[in-house]
């Protein structure tokens, strides 16, 4: 399929948190963005990610942002750090523009996205004024994303940054052997779906899980309602899956437990 | 009250779905309409149906799809079969257009609308090229009913069906005997009330729940916060509800229990 | 910051129940809205405030309200009395126009608004003809916000009310004694804070929750895993945290629990 792009888009933000859906944390940074550019779109992408969870914040965002339109901004603030000296920061890429803590959260987006500018927020001009110092998510990065979206240069927002100054997540990808490689369960899905870090699997290797050989699905179907069996799925990684159940609730999963391919 | 629609309303196209609204599966469908269709209001029904119930899906697309202005699209993928020969159908109405698996999930909506045309989605040129099987949700139907949004003729898409060819629940209507009809609890809502299947009770007729006789009550606070009573619903059903209190929990209701009527 | 205007406002909607994200009650009240407006900006503030606690939904309103631009239509329904004698009502303030049953949801906004018009619901003129009294969200609030946003004028609706005849909640302030302010634990966040219904602290004072005297942090780094501290947040008030940690989960605090400070 071409995606036919004929008609004059608006600017989208789009919004990854970790803020829910219950406490009214969303519902300000998108009053924040209205109320400096009214003429914005704004897609949730997810605010239910795991409280203080970098790595699934980057999963999910990495998943997601390559079907957003050209031009895209992303607002993505899964922050423990807020209110302390971590940087704050824009990196532009080729594509697209994401707006984040310095912490680590852009680590598999920008695998794949070729740099072009990289801005520490620093000038308070695009700040809220605030007494406190626990919400910079409204206070911050959402006016700073909607200043952006109004073409204000990002040259303004504060001094530029190197690659090097990019916090990068370590020990997230498969543990290559001479024998095999290690791969982990890194998140679940809504189904109960276990995500891991595999991407791919040579062929003719065996794979395992625990005590499980696990085959390879082409789709759900073809999977079993208890053993579990593997299929390549929607984050761009293998996941460990039973038909139309949760593994993770009827095998009882760990994050983190460990998948075995053996070359 | 008459709607007054004297403004030229955005096409919107309406989404349901299981997906749930932690993953960011939800944004990716977004990301994929707004990039054919940038000028395209969506508004989200549900994304929190019990995994695989095309059962909950048909009741809340039920319950809802009749507020929406004439015209709307309702992408609607509860999809167990996903990536298996299930198909995938549009269904166009004389007021709105549906876009689904054909699975069942739009037996309750049809049973009220008068179909026009019915065509099962086949033309990959407007289906996104994937790697995996496992989000059609993404690859298929969103693009499709973007394309639709913006005015591509149905039988672009692929062959006319029947309306013999449409998969529709069965079992989900009360039993009707002699004396009595046996319905059963077939969704809860948030506030805890057991939605069942009954949309009608004959009067004078004597309504049961275990060994409670239940009385039909006007609002909610007629009801008792531990005996349970019986209201008309938001739903067009039934339901069982406690005043101020779960039912559900507090009774712990099953999904299925049965509900007599005598007449 | 200066919040820079210079853009025509499409005129909002914001959305605040206890509805759920579930069951499609929201999408009933988006549909409603659109087919009435279509030129509407609709935002959802939160539909996952505990059921009927309107002390909850006062909290959350009142910390985002005066996020969103001047205009701003807010649509807040938790409605234990539906379908009962309760009033509706819309309040026009100097900022903002609030449409909500008359039962204290507005208490805390209102306690910071300059309260120009008040307006008792009544003209069935803008209501949905229902046949069920369950859902004054979707009939009732949802088509009068709507008409609001068109430009009807307020006395269209209704007889003008009193601001005695405002129903407002009591005791959710703290306790002022001589020696001592007795708070207490209003809501928790997302993140398993304890918000208080403390938004001042004398200088120099002990703050004490059970057997823990409790520090002030200015961000959450600077307090404990396990030891609870204080931050003044994003609610307006002081919260009780554990860093990066659920304090209501690993300490077990219950609403309404007692925080005293001695001054």
């Amino acid at each position: 399929m071409k995606i036919i792009k004929n008609q004059k888009s608006k600017k989208i933000i789009a919004l990854l948190t970790d803020f829910g859906n219950k406490d009214g944390f969303v519902g300000s940074l998108k009053a924040v963005i209205l109320s400096i550019n009214p003429n914005i779109e704004i897609v949730d992408i997810s605010h239910e990610v795991e409280s203080f969870s970098i790595l699934e914040a980057s999963i999910i965002l990495n998943a997601t942002y390559k079907y957003f339109p050209k031009g895209t901004i992303f607002l993505s603030v899964v922050d423990p750090g807020v209110g302390t000296e971590r940087e704050a920061i824009i990196v532009k890429t080729e594509n697209y523009i994401f707006v984040s803590p310095n912490n680590g959260i852009l680590t598999l987006p920008l695998k794949n996205e070729k740099i072009k500018e990289i801005v520490k927020i620093e000038n308070k001009k695009y700040m809220l004024k605030s007494d406190t110092n626990t919400f910079h998510g409204r206070d911050i990065f959402a006016p700073v994303s909607a200043y952006i979206s109004r073409g204000v240069a990002l040259k303004n927002f504060g001094k530029k940054l190197k690659k090097d100054n990019l916090v990068i997540m370590k020990d997230i990808y498969p543990e290559e052997k001479e024998d095999r490689i290690i791969g982990k369960v890194i998140k679940f899905d809504k189904f109960g779906n276990a995500i891991t870090n595999i991407d791919k699997i040579p062929e003719n290797s065996k794979i395992l899980f625990r005590d499980y050989q696990l085959k390879i699905c082409n789709n759900f179907q073809e999977g079993d309602k208890y053993i579990p069996s593997l299929i390549k799925g929607s984050f761009g990684f293998y996941e460990i899956f039973l038909k139309e159940n949760s593994a993770k609730d009827i095998l009882n999963i760990n994050l983190f437990e460990e998948v075995i391919i053996l070359k």
